[in-house]
């Protein structure tokens, strides 16, 4: 299979969009989807982007994305976070996920940061086994902690009584 | 006691720094501190800040901060990120911690995003009772995962060969 790796363009926001629906699908989570493919266009190429994407394209389809943006780590500085690494289910074992990831890492040397950080499912076997491979560390002591929409409604009434 | 919570000021660096290295040594991890104060004046008050801090004050002293900064879920769209929520400790139980997180979330609303994302150490009791009496969600099933410096230099070299 030929695929390149490239720098995404608003023209991809589309398919973009069909593989994060498509991973949100996969973690049992699509009803948690509150943007579109707009959202997309709008926060990643606009001047100063919330994010950067690269894709792998196969004759001109998008078979796979990472999403990435800085955070500040009050230990290490600048951070580079990948939001999403999805490879669409039918391109899986190619080597696609390999070269995006690739593609992250050279991309998190190029920019001087000292940790490159994302989050995994605990039950997603196959991606903590493709990412120990890597070299990456699962942080089995560390949660993910949200305090959700509605968490801030309720949140705000609380205080204001 | 009597203190103010407030916007973080440059002037402030040197203590929000302290701050950050007493959390650290509370989580067993001072060695993995590679910034200085001079990281968070050049970081924070630059234009287009890496991050936003406030800070509670009480006389003259920088006793608590909360430090925060955007991300972008492709799920919820821009969200704001607590990278840390310090109280000194000789400082705790006298309600400093829970009026910095009424700011956050008072700024999160502010600014529109649909979530305020944190992460907490799993043996941290208290913090994650705090939270939860919060009203925030632990997330179990996710898992932190990071590519250190080394790692981001050891695969560099690997995908070189």
């Amino acid at each position: 299979m030929e695929y390149t790796i490239r720098k995404a363009q608003k023209a991809d926001a589309k398919q973009i969009f069909e593989l994060i629906v498509e991973l949100a699908v996969f973690e049992k989570e699509p009803g948690e989807i509150e943007i579109n493919y707009h959202d997309i266009i709008f926060s990643g190429f606009k001047k100063n982007p919330d994010f950067k994407c690269f894709v792998a394209e196969e004759k001109s389809n998008i078979i796979g994305i990472a999403l990435v943006y800085n955070r500040f780590s009050t230990w290490k500085g600048k951070i580079l976070h990948l939001e999403d690494l999805i490879v669409s289910e039918k391109f899986r074992g190619n080597g696609v996920g390999s070269a995006l990831f690739d593609t992250v890492v050279q991309y998190a040397s190029k920019i001087g940061v000292k940790r490159v950080s994302w989050e995994v499912l605990n039950w997603n076997n196959s991606a903590i086994k493709f990412y120990e491979s890597k070299g990456a560390e699962i942080k089995k002591d560390w949660n993910v902690v949200h305090l959700n929409e509605l968490g801030i409604k309720n949140y705000l009434l609380k205080i204001s009584k």
